[in-house]
């Protein structure tokens, strides 16, 4: 997936780092596909940034917000609540969330080769 | 590697997001690892979260400071400065690098099943 490209700050950003439990996926592969999907259809979102899954079964995923009301109604969303409870329930052995609000941004395309 | 735990906020998140290069490593795994161990003997540092690259060479750092003077001091660090030309050279396809300030978290740790 390239890399999200953004308006210009400020923005929010949601940090989410997460090690997964030891247990089979368990209907995990699927929920975190979905989230995706239906956190790109909320007002204000503006784009993530995430890795595949390690080996030691840990993984960063960055959200980016228009503002804090934004992140606040995805919070509440239904589906996404639900999921939530899962996760703390059987998917994940720990996790931390920041929310942060983004205030300089600097980007970098290596040039073509001629 | 566990996750970090830090204070609580507000403090300052550098949240780098990188698409590696084709080309062999070149020095690039050496180089990671010795950033990490200068990041984190500098004035201001707290912490950071890091994946291993996944299978399309992309990683997420995010490494956190204290105050923005602990950021801009670690930007103009020397051995910093060459690695990040180096990275520019020949390691980096693309990055995205965003300051932000971190204005609140949460810990989620399983508990031990007894």
């Amino acid at each position: 997936m390239p890399l999200s490209r953004l308006p210009s700050p400020p923005y929010y950003a949601v940090i989410f780092a997460s090690v997964r439990t030891d247990k089979d996926d368990d209907g995990y592969a699927k929920m975190a596909v979905e989230m995706s999907r239906l956190a790109a259809q909320q007002e204000g979102y503006l784009g993530q940034d995430s890795t595949e899954r390690d080996n030691e079964g840990m993984g960063i995923t960055v959200s980016y917000w228009r503002d804090e009301a934004a992140i606040l109604a995805w919070k509440k969303q239904v589906d996404h609540t639900a999921a939530r409870n899962m996760g703390r329930e059987k998917w994940y052995k720990s996790y931390t969330l920041r929310v942060a609000r983004v205030e300089r941004a600097y980007d970098f395309d290596r040039p073509e080769q001629a």
